[in-house]
């Protein structure tokens, strides 16, 4: 049936990624963006954030509903980030992101 | 050089994930796990948790330091929920982990 289909089909180039955080971050303050999965079917969201040294020190993903979630991180590095966003195994439309911490 | 191929090499199968929060959580407290990448070489840990309806209502995942992470997540609703843990693009030993909320 149409919805059976519907069920299994899951599209990560459908996953729609906002925010200042997917480009600049601040040390000490919480950086954000947003994560729209709502077209994208099915599946799970994964989010990794590394920084020029070590991890982030902390990730935080909060499902708001319907498949859109909110991401938090926080940094201590000052250097050059890299966000990744995959909706199950594959990367979304532009992850990984690179994040400058100035 | 010895530490080059070092820094180069990363080993999913050298994570070792511990605690309560990998086989059973409960709704409405929060439910942990620790992540031990010290052993591992260097790549970004991805965590997602999924439930029987809906994504989880969060997830946050702290660097404790030398690459130990603690992963605190909550949720909603009952039934049985998948948690994958992965080191870059590779799940670790256990992983993915059925979670059961009873």
């Amino acid at each position: 049936s149409s919805a059976t289909s519907a069920k299994l089909t899951c599209d990560a180039s459908k996953v729609v990624c906002r925010g200042a955080g997917l480009s600049k971050a601040l040390v000490g303050q919480k950086n954000n963006f947003t994560v729209d999965c709502s077209k994208a079917g099915t599946n799970m969201l994964m989010v990794g954030v590394h920084g020029p040294l070590a991890p982030c020190e902390e990730v935080y993903v909060k499902h708001m509903g319907n498949k859109l979630y909110n991401v938090t991180y926080t940094v201590k590095d000052k250097g050059s980030y890299t966000v990744i966003v995959k909706w199950g195994d594959d990367n979304v439309p532009g992850s990984p992101y690179k994040v400058a911490v100035p």
